[in-house]
């Protein structure tokens, strides 16, 4: 509870664009303008001695305890464990309960089946990775944090991709019908926004490079739209997810198997609690993100 | 986009507890240096001019733009109208398509229908302008703010349990077990967070006011797991909505007619939307609660 004042890096480390603030206001601002200008091409020499410094993790900032160490290992190993475990229970709940994964096969649901494995792999694992990358990788130089962040989200893509077309091909085949439920409406704008969000982020925050100063003003004030339309669209995944569960549940279990505590419900169940914890998780670890304070961090350091 | 370096109201209206921080940060700390210690008891004399000042909408500060007061009323309004009409279109579906409402009658269905419509008006409709309140709110006394939250969650806690009641007896008196869906599970955690959260919350900002300024770091302090946890327990509540609508439509509408997108398929896939809609409205307002800049600025003034 406490831990909410708690800053888990010490202050020096360069402040990521989806930063939260450090704990005492006083200091706030202090450690970005003794900073160096921030790199713009991978390669420049000036400033390597501070960005060598805050690298190494036994930070000589004494004011900072062990506490916040903790906390940032805790909510790491957390994460990490939900987010894997999330993927781990999905792909065992179909391959234990559900007959596995297939395509072009004489059981179309084996291609069903595909659809919630990539899904959530997609949006869940994949997706949560690449936000909590902003937090793991703090003593990372910002431009390795921004491509791996891209290709954490370029690795969700396919999955998102094929994920859809496996439903798509599978409702085509049963002959039922497209886009009625309303876990399908909450998925497709999960989807659309998905995309949206990685072509203007590739274009702005990689593409723009290119001409780095002068796309510094205009880079900076998309960061927190960004980081917000983010947000939206990995809570309308998840949403996505705990409707489709549901609707999985009562389409294959059954109404009444499903309501006998079944083995299989029950593992259904704890899908569906995962995903609820990885993002309480995600969501705590990326608080703030869309107000005012990424926005002024950002508008300094715009690269 | 742009808006959301916008704070809709003037600089000089008392910070309540939820707030966000003003858009530039040199003038951050300033406004709230100038104000009077705020007010412990209801009728305190001192500090009159400057609350009364803040009292009046047409501020004299020439800094402030139309745009800002145009977001606010925008903000306002489509939360006013998405929350009352989220409640709205749940009792128009119950009474249009699903025979309405009742108790201890030949029709237990009818007392089923109790539930939805109860738990949407307490999670989403009362509990949505409670939090909707520390923005709407932000000119009027911090000690009414404070009273009127408590009272809209007065309000929402009978209609959840008695939307929880509801349901409980109807599958008592048909048999069916208890608890056994991921709907359930989600449900029963966020009615066991929204108890908590008034339980702590009554007890820490009403009754501690007794002793003023002896409680007053224990409140600060309080402040941002009060208001992490009250988000947690209203995205939880807008899950718990989603996957009992899917399910219901399941149950009731059936799964062929569901996917042959009946007239009452779309009115229920539409109140959904609206909730997703709700919710987006409602973080929107509240980003960056939980943060650190409530802390500060609630250690500056935690009555
Ligand atoms: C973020 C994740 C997800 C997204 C974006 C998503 C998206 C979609 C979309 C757009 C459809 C409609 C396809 C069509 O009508 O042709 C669909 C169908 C379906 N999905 Fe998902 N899905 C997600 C996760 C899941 C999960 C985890 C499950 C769990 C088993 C699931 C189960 C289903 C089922 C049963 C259908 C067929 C019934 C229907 O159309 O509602 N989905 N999904
Ligand atoms: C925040 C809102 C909600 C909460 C906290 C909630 C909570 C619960 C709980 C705890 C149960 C289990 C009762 C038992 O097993 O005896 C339940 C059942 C149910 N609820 Fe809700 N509910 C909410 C909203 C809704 C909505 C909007 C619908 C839409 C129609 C709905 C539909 C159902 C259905 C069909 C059941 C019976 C099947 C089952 O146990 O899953 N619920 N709800």
């Amino acid at each position: 509870m406490d831990s909410n004042s708690v800053s888990p890096m010490p202050e020096l480390a360069p402040i990521a664009e989806f930063d939260k603030s450090p704990p005492s206001p006083p200091n706030e601002e202090v450690p970005m303008d003794d900073l160096p200008p921030p790199p713009a091409t991978i390669s420049q020499p000036e400033g390597k001695t501070k960005l060598q410094r805050t690298r190494s993790y036994d930070s000589e900032d004494t004011e900072r305890g062990a506490c916040e160490w903790c906390e940032y290992a805790l909510v790491i190993t957390l994460a990490t464990v939900l987010l894997l475990g999330v993927s781990g229970l999905t792909v065992f709940w179909i391959l234990y309960y559900r007959e596995g994964f297939g395509w072009a096969d004489d059981i179309p649901e084996k291609q069903f089946n595909l659809h919630p494995a990539l899904m959530v792999a997609g949006f869940v694992t994949f997706s949560g990775f690449s936000v909590l990358l902003y937090r793991i990788c703090r003593c990372l130089r910002r431009i390795y944090v921004k491509l791996l962040h891209a290709i954490f989200h370029a690795l969700a893509m396919p999955c998102i991709v094929i994920g859809f077309l496996a439903v798509l091909d599978f409702h085509n085949k049963k002959g039922i019908n497209n886009f009625y439920s309303l876990h399908s409406w909450i998925g497709l704008t999960a989807m659309g926004l998905f995309g949206l969000q990685y072509a203007v982020g590739f274009f702005s925050f990689l593409l723009l490079l290119i001409c780095s100063k002068g796309t510094a003003g205009f880079r900076a004030s998309l960061v927190p739209v960004h980081a917000a339309f983010g947000v939206l669209t990995f809570v309308l995944g998840v949403a996505a997810c705990l409707t489709g569960l549901t609707e999985k549940a009562l389409f294959t279990i059954g109404n009444e198997t499903y309501a006998s505590m079944s083995e299989e419900s029950i593992v259904m169940n704890a899908i569906g609690v995962s995903i609820v914890g990885v993002a309480i998780v995600v969501l705590y670890t990326v608080r703030g993100t869309g107000g005012h304070r990424t926005r002024t961090v950002a508008a300094q350091h715009p690269s």
